[in-house]
């Protein structure tokens, strides 16, 4: 593997067990609003990320006059965190709705697909940025010990790849 | 207590025990970029929060052309969620930094005070919003369960509380 293929393997191994990313979108006034979204199968990742919405929805609104959108992952737990910046767009394709379907979003949606006002956010990857511990809450501390004792920084650079999915995606995928 | 104060204290319950919220700022080109943010001491909140900051930061600078952000707060234990919605400024209120200052935070400015790039970020919080579950999985899975079995969706509004933050703190305050 290819340092970018890597870089897209970490980026879907840290945010494959996160139930909701926090999805803000740009609202009309200029504010910023937030909300979480339930994450779907990962495995035919291919430089989208695809959530179920309300097509009568503040954020699919928002999306319509701003494409920008931030999804934030955190796994407090591992003390890991991503950031993802892309552009949204709304979906209604059916098969796509049938391909990505789950069970549990029958709490959102009793009526399925035959919802009137079931619609996709796809949201194209446009850079991401990762921050990542060592696993477990006793390393983690002993780099902060560690910092304190020597008076050095932990360096922030270090722990946070940026990574631009546009062209790693193309490597990827042609 | 009444409802307002009642809005805040739970904000501030939700809020407490998360170590890092993810900031969203508005770069110049107008991409959402989240990085992780420590939170600091609550008990004197009276409407901003705080955060210490690099002076030379690309949310600094985020901040200096465009003063929306929102801070996303998760904890997926609980299964609540909170989206913070306000306006960031930057300080360099010495007496503020000490009043604010831990020593966790010498990891990342090992020089303390005498930080020549350490600055503040404030954030007016103007809503906020909050996704609250029952405490515990097995009731969250409980109200998936039942609401698969009546065909009832699961009332998002009812499970998220917003917060108009002027006016309830407005209240709180005078």
């Amino acid at each position: 593997m290819d340092k970018d293929t890597t870089d897209i393997e970490k980026l879907k191994s840290m945010i494959r067990d996160i139930e909701f990313a926090m999805m803000t979108t740009v609202s009309q006034d200029g504010t910023l609003h937030a909300r979480p979204m339930g994450n779907l199968d990962l495995s035919n990742f291919s430089g989208t990320l695809w959530f179920f919405s309300r097509s009568d929805s503040f954020k699919n609104h928002d999306i319509e006059t701003d494409q920008h959108v931030n999804l934030a992952y955190a796994n407090p737990k591992k003390q890991q965190y991503v950031s993802i910046s892309g552009r949204a767009f709304v979906s209604f394709d059916k098969e796509k709705m049938k391909e990505l379907w789950n069970p549990i979003l029958k709490a959102w949606f009793p009526e399925g697909l035959d919802d009137p006002t079931i619609s996709l956010i796809g949201v194209d990857v446009e850079t991401a940025e990762l921050w990542d511990s060592p696993p477990g809450a006793v390393v983690q501390l002993a780099g902060f010990v560690k910092s304190q004792l020597t008076g050095k920084p932990m360096d922030q650079k270090h722990n946070s790849r940026h990574v631009d999915l546009k062209s790693s995606m193309t490597k990827e995928l042609h």
